[in-house]
């Protein structure tokens, strides 16, 4: 469930394009202006927005505003202005091209969209860096982590809900006999997770609880240090519980010392017009505060209200 | 350049359905009305006389075929009466399901289609198997033979003529020593041939030929049985010169002892509408013999007219 509010009667195109150009106009900029259009218009409205802006002023909209803003405001604008997809193969992205083993922006991508929409961003990557995804994943990543995140980046997992009863049970020992022998790094561990739908993975999952007691992903907890296994854990819950994965990077985006600004925006980008409000809920009966009520509290000024309008406040 | 012979007046497709119903009459089939249609019409056209075969008569042309043909003959029909992409679904699956270390078709198909036809081939095997290629690919491969063919049909190649020189360098020197150190499964000389686009392996190869005075595919025949080092090589002549690729096979199908029906019906039927000109034309120059005097040499009955009309004998 989204959490965007676009308002019953939205107007023309070209007065967003003329009002978004006024509050370029003279000295100082006018946020608020560019935030009551912008927060408020869904990804197709926001496309054409794009197009139109550029046909009438000749220039891409995302450069003016890359002009008129500075710092995280300027940096969550950009990014909820962009397409979907677009938005999916620049922050892919920027993690190849920065790639650390903490950063799980690869598996966020390659787990939590449909494989339509994964398939969509590969396409957008060729467009604007002219190589494959897979290509700078393979070339800036190593061993074990490449292992794990080339075939993910590169699935077009099948999506229907059928399931594979016998298949599940003889994966989910082989999943149990791989964990408890410690060898995380298992071709086919890997390939389960990189392979398999998710109704099959559940399944998997939920006999792996059944007959061996545990959540996997404790099982997957033993060393916390260990950044290859938080990747793993990270693959399960992105694939699993999409909702559970995104509120811890946001607790420990707000919660942490200091605020992780980089990790808030790009969550309330991506997610605001999919599946923030549920996120928002797991928030709150998570760390028993609205996450609105958090987000305002750890921000100031117009990124603060950007998010908020993003987060569906009237 | 296709051998595909169209009429210029092609008969309406409601015509050609009941010309086909015809040839399924009664006792007997007509064989030779089945070819006079079916070997004449292209993809789209085929595509269009099996849908409204299927609305007509209320049954699967394909499944006609099956029931009214036999053996060679029957497959071949079969196969090409097939839309291209569901036909490389099938081809994909048979491989899978029957996976030999010998068995090229996985390369074949990863590494001769456009990038935009292999990913419709995994989109058509969704909805043919209800699973994904790779998924099948992963659980029906092992070892180093699973680590190279994952990431080919998975790939979504960049297509774009640009070359980096300094990468190419810098590649070609990287394959040089892998291959020196006969370190045929090294991460990185997959993740080359597996992940770049074909112009920038072509630029790396041709630097390779430059700096190290041979063809990387001789420096690869250090073990004419090493069954990963052939598929090695079968995925470098397939992403450069898949031609000659396919000359060899259909050299090696037709002068073997007996005839390999199999491999001469798939190239052919896969090849007629792409570029079985280009690849009789090879034939010819390598063998002092035309591709299809060859072809009725070693076949014979329905099976050789087929072949020869696809071979576009007038």
């Amino acid at each position: 469930m989204s959490t965007l509010k676009v308002p019953q009667s939205v107007p023309s195109v070209a007065d967003d394009c003329e009002q978004l150009r006024k509050a370029f106009a003279g000295w100082g900029t006018n946020e608020g202006l560019i935030i009551s259009i912008l927060a408020h218009r869904n990804n197709a409205q926001r496309k054409l927005i794009r197009e139109t802006y550029a046909q009438t002023h000749g220039e891409d909209l995302l450069k003016a505003l890359e002009k008129e803003l500075t710092s995280d405001f300027e940096r969550l604008v950009r990014l909820w202005t962009l397409d979907s997809t677009e938005r999916d193969a620049t922050l892919a992205h920027e993690a190849t091209q920065k790639w650390t083993a903490s950063n799980k922006v690869l598996v966020e991508i390659a787990c939590t969209r449909s494989s339509v929409q994964l398939f969509s961003a590969r396409k957008a990557y060729h467009a604007l860096y002219m190589k494959s995804l897979e290509e700078d994943v393979a070339q800036h990543t190593t061993g074990d982590f490449r292992k794990l995140l080339l075939p993910l980046v590169s699935s077009y997992r099948y999506e229907g809900d059928e399931v594979n009863l016998t298949l599940a049970k003889t994966e989910a020992k082989l999943l149990h006999d791989k964990i408890t022998k410690k060898a995380y790094n298992d071709d086919d561990l890997i390939r389960i997770f990189a392979t398999r739908s998710r109704a099959q993975i559940n399944a998997t999952l939920n006999h792996y609880k059944d007959e061996f007691g545990k959540d996997i992903n404790k099982d997957l907890k033993t060393d916390p240090k260990d950044e290859f296994l938080a990747l793993i854990r990270a693959t399960v819950k992105c694939l699993i519980h999409p909702e559970k994965y995104f509120e811890k990077v946001l607790r420990l985006a707000i919660n942490g010392r200091g605020t992780d600004e980089g990790s808030l925006t790009r969550v309330v980008a991506t997610r605001a017009e999919v599946d923030l409000k549920i996120i928002a809920d797991e928030y709150q009966r998570r760390n028993s505060v609205p996450l609105e009520r958090a987000v305002v509290k750890d921000t100031t000024g117009d990124y603060e209200k950007m998010l908020v309008a993003l987060l569906g406040h009237e």
